[in-house]
């Protein structure tokens, strides 16, 4: 029998929703260890956190997350709120002994993350960041792919998130869901929230990033602000490219924007190695693109991994071949592995220290973006 | 403040899990009119009855299902089981006044189905057959496109559905996960199994089916059966493909097999019409093909529909543009529908009628396929 | 040195550019042991085939037939005029000794392409008919794929061949490119046109077909004819299916029509053994799609083959790998080919014998769909 | 009636082909206004130069190139040498008063170019440079689409030219088709190569690039010199990857190498902009993607245009709709526009002017991956 594990989730948007889900979800299917239990929502909107608790089902409501933290009864913390209040909460929350759930990016720049970073290990509560994507079964089967040495020397990485959802003019930044186009709230535009997943994901298939050289744009210099009613200057990097050298020699590309018509959410990463290749999209999660050179030459060639058999990472939890399941199940196996690690007392990543070097990444970018000059990365 | 309705589930297999994911995430995503609980899982196995129970939160557990139909505290009763008993099953749930949502197909035949019918019209209990992929919203959206007649006068239809997982001679037959191969549990093969989900959608999209010529083959002669331990007479369609007639005029070719090797769960149609045409395929439901003719000739082609964006069906009620959801969710769909009816009193397809249409078309099929001639179908 | 061959085409339509094309190029990319001149073109207009003469460089022109067969200097006869000229010209082409190469599909009806047969096999003479499909590169080799036994038992056939252009009831019938709608001229519709083509490559690659049951249907009943000025009742058929069965065991189903919106020249086959599968499409004519149940199951998927590389058939005589040829190569390929039979006194296919046979079963279907019964073939 | 044209053609390797191929096919396809005479070819090595002529038809044969540009019966010089002979037999050519068609990249680097470019303009001859790829029917109708105004501001461009031809250490350089591969021969590697092809396209779609920041690769660092037969160091870049700004403002990121395996010649573009973008990708060079913010949102999707209707730029001159043409006949529209040109006295792009500002860029990017600058161009 699985031991019950107080769930106290703080923020109610978008991802206290995909958090939320993950943890109701997670027992039925995967039986870890331990059996989340939806203790409290936090939110310091009232109304919202009530609403939000009717909802899901969440047995209590706090305000102030001081006081969430101040209970007992509470296990794991799970930071779902803007960027610039992840420091804050996750040192806190350390301090109160409490495993830690910290949505990405980890902080606001590296000065703050390696704080963060600091507090958790001084406290040595298991600590994890949500970049979801490396449990996307497809991007799982990359990484084992890639780990069994089928790729040989590595040559190139390239990956891109490119989204459509802010060239309106008309958009404004600040408040609620728009709240990444603040830079005071979000730290950065596209670099830390879209080109973090990006870099996670490569640091974990391909290794450290040596050394980069970046460009940024804002396309819409003034937007109104929501809280302030103004129109104001626009701070967060509307779209950014940059080129970068791994520690293994290969070469990489990465561009986000939110401006390229026609792209939601797409995300894509490929990796091209001297015997084989792997790419995948996230249009697309459930198939993986693969093509080896091994195969026999006339029939060689890309192969999509419908990457839905029980044999493939985490789909035996699931239904049958050939059914598919969606972006909310990536954090139901983040969920699962999380709570199989506490069990194990086994670091699992990416941990804030994991999170940090993607932060730095970042840092390195928006540095290099102001200099036009190649930066190492750390 | 959504009533509470209390569910019972009868069957604890594959659609046993599907149903009751749906039930558990339905009120969450859809605050639909009543709030669904789990009161009761029945399976004539007591051991897998109580861990699922456990596993999913049930509240109690029946092993006999006359019992669970005596409780006068279940509102909904779900028939989860082989197709073998869905009459006697539905027959005394409707007696009982329960409403119903049954697996598909609705019946081993026709017969069977019209008394299943004239049950639940007379008992006037909602009741639904479970052909979920009306309510994946993308195959939604094609029938919205269809209804608006943007797509004219229809030429033509098309559909399959293939899967490759009984190739091997030596899957045995029957019991468990394999009842669908033992003609005396299903009825029929790919006929009652797959090709009834293809006519649903088919009757649903393009209107009623007047006459059928069918062929169908059972490759492999002879099984070994998992419950008697002998080598028995195979007495499943391995494969059927059809030709039809629709009522409008439209010509028609469908095809099922689990003999496509490469193929898991590759269920597809196509309509044809004079101005428009659509595509649709279950390996990537989140998509939807649509080709225009109206389009200006120089930018004419069929357009891959991302179906994500919140002014999608059902699709506001999940995540953001680009983030697909996949298979569960269309079950989620179909008891938000459901309960949406209960409680304006009005019916939800596919009710027991509309099955009933499929099952005399299946009737057809299997009819046809022994004398090679055309059949009218009902 | 290749021997000069004189080469005299009669009908300067479309099909007539193909394979004046094809001899025009097949010596520089694949130095056959014959050289085709350019001798003479034959059509009853003599503007358009001194127009035609002049823009493919033939040495001479004439308007009888009869003249093009009794000139000594002409060796081959290449017969690219309407299907109900086939019988008379090829019979009387082989009566002067001359090599044939005809235009599919191969008569109006068995009756007449057994005479021809008869004809050519009595002369003694090279004779080819012009399904060109069999020579795309990535159609060769699915033969050769299927021919070194990877795909194992064979289970189902699948094919289509749909177009969109005859949808409009403004089209008249008859004269110039439109005789495909006149009955009397074209002998059928899209079966003799283009399901023709789809059971040539049937045969090729999965050997005999045994019985069929088909469905046609005329959409649009009457037309104008263009050369009586008269509203004249269609007699083609516009569209059909019908399903066989194969010698071999294996099922299929057929489709071809000319009222599937979105779909230009949509000529695709799948073919499922127990092993493997193959699939390809006419719309990207240069890739073969293979799934191979051998490949390791964690990337085991449908590849996608980019038949460019030198060691892909016909492909050395190219550029180099990633570059794409087209439609048009397909006749040179079969030229080429046609020449080298020559050269080496061997049968080239599809001989008139090869073609008889894609006859009987377009007889058989035409008969099917009047009965509805199922027709054995031959 | 046309007349008749004399063409030059020195080199007979892979480009002489291409080119002399589009001489010999043009006028039956397009009856330009001057029909091109293949007089004679010139090539150092007489075997060659004999057995091409011989292969092609071409009327005599010249193994010193002056001699050739001697001769008065010579109106078009087309260049298909290696990129260290283009400067002085362009120049040359021009000084003889010939029409000059040069292989791309026009020069081993800009100084080379201007000199060029001043031979040419001083002369005045027709010339052009044979970036073939922007007539391919889908590149020219993304360059119509954008020119229309459709797209609106553009925000984004990214292009690659990926191939894996030389990641076997094994692979020699210099010599014959090698010669890609030598440094002193090639000027750069994938820089002139295959960037070069992406620069001309990019600039012709979206104006001129105002700066780059740019990083090089070379993976092999020593390969045995063919010529030579020892082992040399590898002056060549085997992959290089830039990121640029538009005088537009939009932002762009190129990537070209010769180590992604799994692509042959996999050559994209994508331009966003603020209503509409367009993506290609030579693999599949018959298609073009479009995506129009503009249509109505249920039905708004990528479209794949099969770019074969006669409305398209060059295809009324070729098959009929759904029949796709190949790499080959970007070369046949590249001359039979240049005769149009001739014959309207008007210049035909890519002229050697506009190949220059290629050259500039190519050197912008090389010098910045000296020095991790970014570089203004020209």
């Amino acid at each position: 029998m699985s031991k019950p594990l107080n769930v106290g989730v703080i923020g109610c948007g978008f991802m206290g929703r995909t958090h939320t889900n993950a943890y109701k979800k997670v027992y039925s299917f995967f039986k870890p260890p331990f059996k989340p239990v939806l203790k409290a929502i936090c939110d310091t909107n009232a109304d919202k956190a009530n609403a939000f608790a009717e909802t899901w089902g969440f047995e209590s409501v706090e305000t102030d997350w001081r006081k969430l933290l101040a209970r007992k009864d509470i296990d794991i913390v799970d930071i779902c709120t803007p960027n610039n209040t992840h420091k804050e909460l996750a040192i806190a929350a350390a301090e109160a002994g409490k495993m830690i759930i910290c949505e990405k990016p980890l902080a606001m720049n590296t000065a703050e993350g390696q704080e963060m970073v600091a507090a958790v290990e001084k406290a040595g509560v298991p600590n994890l960041v949500s970049f979801n994507y490396r449990r996307v079964p497809a991007v799982t089967l990359a990484k084992n792919l890639i780990d069994s040495g089928r790729l040989g020397r590595i040559f190139h990485y390239r990956s891109v998130f490119l989204q459509d959802w802010t060239i309106s003019s008309d958009l404004p930044q600040g408040g609620d869901s728009l709240w990444r186009l603040d830079v005071k709230v979000a730290g950065s535009g596209v670099t830390g929230d879209l080109l973090a997943h990006c870099i996670d994901t490569a640091i974990w298939l391909n290794g450290p990033i040596k050394s980069v050289t970046a460009m940024t744009e804002t396309f819409i210099k003034q937007r109104k602000h929501t809280q302030t009613g103004k129109v104001e200057e626009v701070g967060i990097d509307d779209a950014c490219a940059f080129m970068a050298r791994f520690a293994n020699g290969s070469l990489a590309v990465f561009e986000s924007t939110r401006y390229a018509r026609g792209h939601k959410a797409l995300y894509t990463f490929e990796i091209n190695g001297e015997k084989a290749s792997i790419a995948w999209d996230l249009h697309d999660l459930h198939r993986l693109s693969y093509f080896d050179h091994r195969d026999e030459s006339i029939v060689r060639g890309w192969r999509s991994i419908h990457v839905t058999d029980g044999d493939m990472p985490y789909m035996k939890h699931w239904w049958v071949p050939g059914l598919q399941i969606g972006y909310e199940h990536s954090f139901v196996h983040q969920v699962a592995d999380f709570l199989e690690g506490v069990d194990k007392k086994q670091p699992v990543g990416p941990t804030f220290r994991d999170a940090l070097e993607t932060q730095k990444v970042c840092d390195a970018i928006l540095a290099s973006a102001k200099t036009g000059q190649w930066v190492e990365v750390g």
